[in-house]
């Protein structure tokens, strides 16, 4: 019996020849990740247990919830990250001016790359598995020992084949893949899975949908999400992720629990409804639903592709008088080539607020949090009740397309009404 | 005897012939100012009044301390704004995206202008000074009152005479002169007085430094900061400010309580040390003092000639590793001209965070506050203690120059040391 994508990545890295599902092993890995709000209690754990860091170059630190610093507890979070780094000699601590959000910001700077094992404290870890890796959340006692020992320990998932076929309609992105899935499958949908995309139609999926698409496994309770290498991850890492590595592809015979099978020409652009992101409707086929505030960014739509696709919508239109659209480039390289594209003077010229990377509102953090009997049509990953503020709000998920046309008309709307 | 200028504004405002220092008058008001933290307890007191407002074309409310929306408490401060410019029409109330720091949006959107009175509940309303009008800060309660009558209770200020001559020395701004006069007189200097610039130097004063200076009058306590209306006010206003107005100047004969000197060739770029804006020392004169973040933006440094400035300190350098430098562009317009000179691509690339317009950090909102041990070099107007964050942190307060290259060295300073 052959293994899945992910069994394989588990097996070399724990030194065994096969792994299944439900063994629990020990890996080595090869990227340990927290935040500003994860890295101090796992900085904690990691000094009860009282040896150095496992490997200087192998951790990356990453203050992007609360940074530029929201209060004084947010910069008092950030210092004690800064201040571990420094000590430490952390390579890949990124400072305030020179961070993006941790999701967008690893896989640019070619920090992961096919093959890899990456734990991370925060649940979006999983946006990794796009380049062919296998990535996940960790509890801050977990990083805490992987950034000593430079192991973690596993429950080897069953895998869900997602067979992804056909081809996308007009507007439809990865977004809509994902949120259209979860919608099908529920929140505990994939609990403690591994969800494994195959087939035919993810030549139709760009890079950025990948990492849009993996973000967001963890939606429908997956333990990682996964994609195959292809030439385009080939591409996509060719200039950025500088490590030797061979390629693992899923044995022909794997064993998979459930197969899923998705026709991109069957979707079509969604949103998810509060408070849960498998509420989804196709847009167009509710009533008008009158809104406050938009957000585009966060590690699941703040690159460059999104900001792309938000500024077509804006060009030459305004945000509504009585919405106000909190545009977060997800990290500075994005910011600056949103900049060279000309999408920031769009985005400016329509009426817009550019803040400077950060997670900010997607988690209730800050930059756009909103009181009660407000709506928020954002791109962000979760709309769980109170999310992005008062627990009177409410936040619709949709992609940056469905997002800014709903910026322009004051109300959740598809791209092609703008 | 004739009257300042000050005096003139206030006696046809209040329908006399003459004023004097001393007198109690009531004036009626151009223009009523509040922002997200001072309009609701304004509207709480104008709604005890129970009349309808005065006049909807002459009140403003910019959301700029906490906006985009800190948290859910701002975001009800917020909301209450929002709610009641809908339901009196208020004429300028400027939604997030299109909002600035109010002290840079008016004058740069034509609201003020030569002549008016203007009434803010902030106190560094007293900014509009330097297009030759009377602004001073109110509580909310006169606010609220102003609101629904169109005017306002002043005791007539003594005037105090600031003459101004010489030429400036490379790198010295208007943040040099203002500071160095706080430094000299003291932060209670012209305590309830009115500071009227005058003599041959204005000439060398832009109107972005003037606005600086006037915006900075309250530091020495003075009641307004005011300048005359040269051919520098009309070329700002010629295309901002449409309403007719006549230009009035002070009497030849004018009585002022105090002359004070200032010659512009022995002025020095300064930095004021905490806790106050009157410990200024000439940069170069101290000992190294290593920083942790630099603020470029504000009221009082927030506008595209402050950006310029820094930018060309931050050309082809970078940002000192140990350093956060947060750049904040004073209003949407600012942000779009500083974009399209150059100035953002210049901070990014220097490793800049680039924020979308509020007051922020200044106030200790957020967007940059520090917890203790923390320095920062900023632009901005107070070095209180806790000013910026906690109260063990320190603001050192300065021209945008100083700032950007103290973010470079890491250190507090001078422009001609990078």
């Amino acid at each position: 019996m052959g293994m899945t994508l992910t069994e394989k990545i588990l097996a070399r890295h724990s030194h065994r020849e096969t792994v299944h599902p439900g063994d629990l092993i020990i890996c080595e890995v090869d990227l340990v990740l927290a935040n500003d709000i994860t890295a101090p209690p796992a900085i904690k754990e990691f000094e009860k247990i009282g040896r150095p860091v496992f490997d200087a170059e192998k951790i990356a630190l990453i203050p992007d919830h609360f940074t530029p610093n929201k209060d004084i507890q947010s910069a008092a979070l950030a210092k004690q990250v800064r201040d571990f780094s420094r000590r430490h000699r952390i390579r890949h601590y990124y400072e305030v001016g020179r961070v993006g959000i941790e999701h967008v910001l690893l896989p640019e700077q070619g920090l992961v790359g096919p093959g890899m094992i990456t734990v991370g404290a925060d649940s979006h870890t999983c946006t990794y598995g796009a380049l062919g890796g296998f990535a996940t959340g960790v509890g801050s006692t977990d990083l805490g020992v992987a950034m000593a020992t430079g192991k973690a320990w596993f429950k080897v998932p069953e895998s869900i084949q997602v067979y992804v076929h056909g081809t996308k309609s007009p507007y439809v992105t990865g977004k809509d893949l994902i949120l259209s899935l979860i919608g099908r499958i529920g929140v505990d949908g994939a609990l403690y899975k591994s969800l494994e995309f195959t087939g035919p139609g993810l030549s139709e999926l760009t890079m950025s949908e990948r990492l849009t698409i993996a973000n967001m496994a963890i939606e429908c309770g997956a333990k990682n999400g996964i994609f195959p290498v292809d030439d385009s991850t080939l591409k996509y890492e060719a200039d950025r992720f500088l490590k030797p590595f061979e390629i693992v592809a899923a044995d022909s015979d794997a064993e998979y629990c459930r197969r899923i099978d998705v026709d991109l020409s069957l979707l079509r652009p969604v949103v998810a409804f509060p408070h849960l992101p498998e509420n989804t409707k196709p847009v167009g086929t509710f009533d008008p639903i009158p809104i406050d505030q938009v957000v585009i960014g966060s590690c699941t739509n703040g690159r460059l592709e999104d900001l792309a696709q938000a500024a077509a919508i804006f060009a030459n239109r305004s945000v509504h008088p009585e919405v106000r659209c909190i545009i977060i480039p997800g990290s500075p390289t994005v910011y600056k080539e949103a900049l060279q594209a000309g999408y920031l003077e769009t985005f400016i010229n329509a009426g817009c607020a550019v803040a400077a990377p950060t997670c900010g509102p997607c988690l209730g953090g800050y930059m756009g949090i909103m009181t009660a009997g407000e709506r928020c049509v954002s791109t962000t990953n979760r709309n769980f009740r109170g999310r992005m503020g008062h627990v009177e709000s409410e936040v619709y998920l949709a992609g940056p397309q469905v997002a800014a046309a709903s910026a322009v008309l004051g109300k959740i709307a598809a791209p092609w009404e703008v």
